[in-house]
């Protein structure tokens, strides 16, 4: 049976769905209908495809067949990142490869082999009893990753389908190997391009250097304002809104097996870390929101050289947000910092890609007590509470439009490179997922009503 | 015979022989072949590749037959620069198309439709006189764009075989259209590219964003470092050494006819011009140094988002010199300059391309009136001095190591877009040129001995 599930996790991952990419959007639709078929066979025979122009389609399932008993929406996405830089991955992207305990693909820890362990946990549960101990939706999207709005419209239209007591979304990441963890924080944030336009076409630096503009220039001195080296971000007001965690919050943190020195060797591997002064590493990328550029283009970028001043630029742009801060208010900042520091010569524009607030969940709701305690009898250790730099904007989606809190149970672990080549998922944790999460639908179903 | 020409100019530029691209290096051959044998068939039965290891190879051919008389070395080159942007032509950039009088193709002008005018004025005064008025030797090289070192190594050992009065180059421009000019100056410069390291491999921004160094940012750090949005460069003692043109130069410049805002909308198109206060747009693209950067490689480019904090990053970066600026030294300080605004977290390195000093010639060798006399006579008008913002090594080679002066006799026009998409020449140049170096090697030939 275990075999069986890293088999259905392979084929699984094999379908090249990069939601970002307009050439892969047949492959969105085959993981799609991959998934749709995979909880048919479960015993979910309500199972359908829900399809709108334009967009990667959703996957929605339904147990109704446990009245009286919670209702748990169950959330994840099939779709990945793009795999680039192709050449650093040791074994192709789409073609899984287990080395050890591990199988390295894209999208095995983001979030596919997280999606199977509800999936395969909502399986092996109907095949042990016929049936499930509560009632189950099942949401899987495929516009995560790209920031699409397809469950954002479906979402606030579906309100009455979608009631439930609780969302169950395992997306996230355990502190660290057999640490039971649940993550009660998530980053918000705003994504989107600078366009940034000079001369009317690419020009010769020997005869126009001196005179005409460069937008790669404008670029850097719009980033150098908006940041500064000491990792303060310079954007006016850009503060003003942040909530601190709470003090015992940051006691909690301060008390868990964490080396800033061993997390810079281990997992960053950089000269040294960077940010604002003053913050510990686990407040810098769990509760201080953040600027970060994630590319720029323009000009040559061959190998060789080419005297060009091009005419137009551009840079890949996010800004992290934590509670309190506003993504309208921030973008509005955003667009004003730009302005202001976009250089003469030169035109220059922000486009939104895709925006979220910042989502915490309170500890102490005793669906988050139910989750800890099924952890904590999978892993024989207590569960610990964590925040996470990343964003899943569904987890706002969730709380606005339905009013439910979100469990977030992860199984991923630090080192499983997200976003990065030779991303991994460990094998021991798909297993372990599996059974905590049918652990979870148990004590669920035996609470008291 | 006029569209001989013209039809050997569409052969000659059929060829991509881009010289920075290994991969086109049969075409760069391909290219040297065409040359040779346009020469032999000239009649010049001398000519010969000559070939190194990893180089392109040059074209060498002499006629001795005038003793004497004057030698001039000529000089041109095959190779062009890359294409890109390709979506940004209107026709295929190996694909020469006339569109009214002018040939659009990458080197149409620079330099193909240039070296051209130097061959067949070769071949058209034989055909006539059954010889030349004075000697030739004639070098055509293929690393021009690239910052090859091929000629560089095979002048100074050359030296007695190369042996001339002064060298003629025909790859610099008129003014402006049907004003017959001279090139009196060039600028020098130094290329190459910044690299900048951080993490040990690309990280997930939610997670590690906060904590990990970005060197995307690093670089605009840098080069914000580097030069001010007032255009001004602030390398540390970059401005010390620089020579300042003659009074009679600036007043010359200041007659010539230039309109600053003319020049904005026509051939810049950008809404400012940029550059240094207190200088002309002559006096900026001309006799001040530059700093630019040409294209930044790093992070995720393609279409979509990718919330990717990059492990490197790298922009290809040039100064332009200016006559008294030492390249040996304005290198040191340039790297003195990366080192000291390398943001901490990340470290850098500057890896030099090449480089070479800024080229002045003296408008009152007798050579060069020679020169103006002949350009006079073709297009019956006065002859102008104008200078060039770039950067043609082989002045100073020539200079350095022959101890001759250059003849810049150059027939592109301003907005012959060099370097860019929709490089083109104007075919009455072509026929034009090829008149004026007729007429100046009959004027060396009649010089008084």
């Amino acid at each position: 049976m275990n075999n069986d599930v890293v088999q259905k996790l392979d084929e699984f991952l094999r379908i090249p769905s990069i939601s970002t990419s307009p050439d892969h959007a047949a492959d969105c639709r085959r993981a799609a209908l991959w998934v749709r078929q995979f909880l048919l066979d479960a015993g979910l025979p309500q199972t359908t495809l829900i399809e709108a122009e334009n967009r990667h389609p959703l996957v929605y399932a339904e147990f109704t067949g446990a009245p009286g008993k919670p209702t748990l929406l169950l959330y994840g996405h099939y779709d990945v990142q793009p795999p680039d830089p192709l050449e650093l991955w040791k074994s192709p992207p789409f073609e899984p490869e287990i080395r050890g305990n591990d199988i390295f693909a894209r999208g095995a820890c983001d979030d596919k082999g997280q999606t199977l362990i509800l999936m395969e946990a909502i399986r092996r549960t109907i095949a042990r009893d016929g049936q499930l101990p509560i009632n189950v939706k099942v949401l899987i999207e495929g516009e995560e990753e790209d920031g699409g709005d397809h469950l954002e419209a479906y979402v606030p239209a579906h309100r009455e389908a979608l009631r439930a007591d609780a969302a169950l979304i395992c997306d996230t990441e355990m502190f660290a190997p057999n640490l039971p963890t649940l993550c009660t924080g998530l980053r918000g944030g705003i994504f989107g391009e600078l366009h940034v336009e000079g001369a009317a076409q690419d020009l010769h630096s020997g005869v126009y250097g001196g005179a005409a503009p460069n937008p790669l220039e404008a670029i850097a001195h719009i980033i150098a304002a908006l940041k500064g080296t000491d990792g303060r971000i310079k954007i006016p007001g850009f503060y003003d809104a942040v909530e601190s965690p709470a003090p015992e919050e940051l006691t909690a943190w301060r008390s868990l097996p964490f080396n800033e020195e061993e997390y810079r060797q281990r997992e960053v591997g950089s000269p040294e870390l960077t940010g604002e002064a003053g913050f510990s590493v686990l407040e810098r990328t769990w509760s201080r929101p953040t600027f970060e550029v994630h590319g720029i283009v323009g000009g040559f970028v061959n190998k060789g050289f080419k005297t060009v001043i091009p005419a137009k630029a551009h840079a890949k742009i996010s800004c992290r947000l934590v509670p309190g801060q506003d993504p309208n208010v921030i973008l509005s900042a955003l667009k004003a910092a730009i302005a202001q520091a976009t250089p003469r010569g030169v035109t220059s524009r922000f486009e939104l890609f895709g925006s979220g607030p910042a989502s915490v969940v309170n500890p102490n709701h005793p669906i988050l007590h139910a989750a800890a305690d099924a952890l904590a009898q999978t892993f024989q250790q207590p569960t610990i509470y964590m925040r996470s730099g990343g964003s899943i904007p569904v987890v706002g989606l969730f709380q606005r439009e339905l009013g439910i809190p979100s469990v977030l149970m992860g199984f991923g672990l630090p080192d499983d490179n997200l976003h990065a080549p030779n991303e991994k998922f460990h094998l021991p944790n798909l297993h372990s997922g599996i059974d905590a999460v049918q652990r979870f639908f148990d004590t669920l179903g035996n609470m008291p009503e």
